[in-house]
């Protein structure tokens, strides 16, 4: 099968020398959708010269505000990090999870997302991310060049969708939706304060990875949205009935 | 296992760059004898931007005349090319080839060797080579540069080396907790009026099949236990304040 509906996707990306070789690493592996997230370069000759064979993956490159509009039509957006911990802890390697991004993008827009080349993504990035990769590398210099991670990515997928038998793709819901979904989430699980006002993100980002997992299709965003709304008609009701009760029980697990 | 056995033999090459950023991927896969042959460059500064924190691999780069010397000490001489036939009839991909090469570097020497960046390596180089590696690509562009081609060897045997699995695995919640779970939520779906009385398995059955794909850990439960123990808080202090009001506001997204 064809990678046809993949883009790599370059968030703030400072090297002309790098989104050159990123375009070639592309090519290479069968991949032609590049898309710049506020680029702090221009494509200049460094580009051209690194992308050699590459220039028209580079001349299509389309450039984007924020890394939301980039993503918005992708039903599954791959994150890159080479830290673990934290909103890190579930870190799949190119390996792993490389079946299953083919798979998604035989019926749908997936973008693979990298950070700028010093700091990487930022959490706020990681927020619009489904699914984290990590490529595994020497503790004594974990940090590859931005164009080598971007090649290892592809390169798996590459491997990847050569293997991949055309099987009945399964259509899912677009970026968009799901970020919908989480926010209206977030408002009813403040509502009955599941979550702490403070700092709603903390358990946010928890159901964000589990669901993040769950390849949700429209139906599935339905009934989350559902559930979401009657968890607020819930709260309401009780808030309207006695107002002076209520408050934070229980502190959302941990 | 190590891959203190594995050399990195780059014949003729000509970009600086390119070296550099080669040191960088070997020291980025645990891999640090470079050895040059005939470079046709200084390893200037461009080499050591490039290489960032691998500058002791280009420290300590080796120079020799000719290949033959270069790889004399090895048990196992592998070379590299993007071209099939000819000489270059009984090529194996780097994945196919790199469990066989790290279990050579377990007790031998053993060399990587990479052509120059425009011809790759002469029918007389492939000589005093053993075995041959391509690596798949994308029939538009196969050529990849030399720091790119460098990187996926050496990823692939990194990879080897590390045995099979490639992340720590991750312990999953056992199938009783994650029940336990199931069970509560559907009380405390049941009781905001989520699920229809009659048949709380219908949503149920989705939720759990989306659930199911997330590989959820002992933290995950207890953060949907808490959830679950929050809804009904909720709904609770409802009924008791109004018993006569609620019901089934929503069918649960379908």
């Amino acid at each position: 099968m064809s990678l046809g509906n993949v883009s790599v996707v370059l968030v703030r990306p400072r090297g002309a020398a790098n989104v050159g070789a990123v375009a070639r690493a592309m090519k290479n592996t069968g991949i032609s959708d590049l898309v710049l997230v506020r680029p702090e370069l221009s494509t200049s000759f460094v580009a051209q010269a690194m992308a050699v064979h590459a220039q028209e993956v580079l001349a299509e490159a389309r450039q984007c505000d924020s890394l939301a509009s980039a993503v918005a039509p992708c039903a599954l957006v791959v994150g890159t990090t080479c830290r673990a911990g934290g909103y890190r802890a579930a870190v799949e390697s190119p390996r792993e999870a490389a079946a299953r991004i083919v798979r998604a993008a035989t019926a749908n827009r997936v973008a693979l997302v990298f950070g700028p080349e010093d700091h990487g993504l930022s959490n706020e990035d990681l927020k619009a991310c489904q699914l984290l990769l990590a490529i595994p590398t020497a503790p004594a210099y974990p940090s590859l060049n931005l164009a080598q991670a971007v090649l290892v990515c592809c390169y798996e997928l590459f491997l990847a969708a050569q293997g991949t038998p055309e099987t009945s793709p399964r259509v899912l819901a677009p970026a968009a939706q799901i970020e919908f979904m989480f926010r209206r989430l977030q408002e009813a699980l403040l509502a009955i304060g599941f979550l702490h006002p403070g700092n709603p993100e903390h358990i946010m980002f928890s159901l964000r990875r589990i669901l993040g997992q769950a390849d949700l299709d429209e139906r599935d965003v339905r009934i989350f949205l559902a559930l979401a709304r009657q968890i607020e008609w819930s709260a309401c009701s009780r808030l309207d009935a006695d107002s002076t009760e209520g408050g934070l029980a229980v502190q959302g697990g941990e």
